[in-house]
């Protein structure tokens, strides 16, 4: 459903260096795209679900809760991840999703493992009732 | 030498979605490794030289600098760019860059062609004397 993948953080007085995501890493897809999204504070992008992507979710600022469930009707597992606990959240195709800014300024990028294309994405707003 | 690419930048009220690169983007070069930089306010971080990494800057958040000079005693060219005036930045191989934080908080992605290699890369503390 998902993996929680730590990731190295190298120190630097100048500013810390994040590593992302390498070809070579035992987790990696494939490249599609990247994009960086921002949640703001209090705000929740979701719920998605792709037949085919594979997400990769950094949080590159600020603070998240992702949310994860199989079966839209779930209780979802709750995942809480930023930027000073940093960690790739990879989640397979066929699952749902969305994720909540916890922090003032939040940015995500997701590697995802192919382009963005509707026909395999679909949307349900958050709270909506279904 | 190098290419500055508007990238879309998407509104919503949650907060924006920014492009960064698709595999079917004209400038792309391959996929090796995505990593982040902070580079704290006034901090400098170059310069770097690659033999065979395309590199691929995008600002996630803050404001920067980026200095670019393809011998090492040219007058180096200066680019500006941040959050707010969103755009990527290819750099070509065998060309120096080094990039400084301008703003409060700053973070820049290296979509980078091919994986970390030390043996294709060079630095040259900024500042240093040649």
């Amino acid at each position: 459903m998902y993996t929680i993948i730590n990731k190295n953080v190298i120190p630097l007085k100048s500013g810390n260096v994040r590593h992302g995501l390498r070809i070579d890493d035992e987790e990696f897809d494939g490249f599609g795209e990247i994009y960086f999204s921002e949640v703001k504070k209090g705000c929740i992008k979701g719920w998605k679900r792709h037949s085919v992507m594979v997400v990769n979710l950094l949080p590159v600022t600020g603070d998240f809760a992702v949310q994860i469930k199989k079966d839209f009707n779930d209780k979802p597992h709750k995942i809480f991840f930023g930027e000073n606990d940093y960690k790739l959240l990879r989640i397979e195709p066929n699952i749902w999703f969305a994720f909540e800014g916890l922090g003032s300024k939040n940015i995500i990028a997701n590697v995802a493992s192919i382009p963005h294309d509707p026909n395999e994405a679909e949307t349900i707003e958050y709270g909506e009732i279904t």
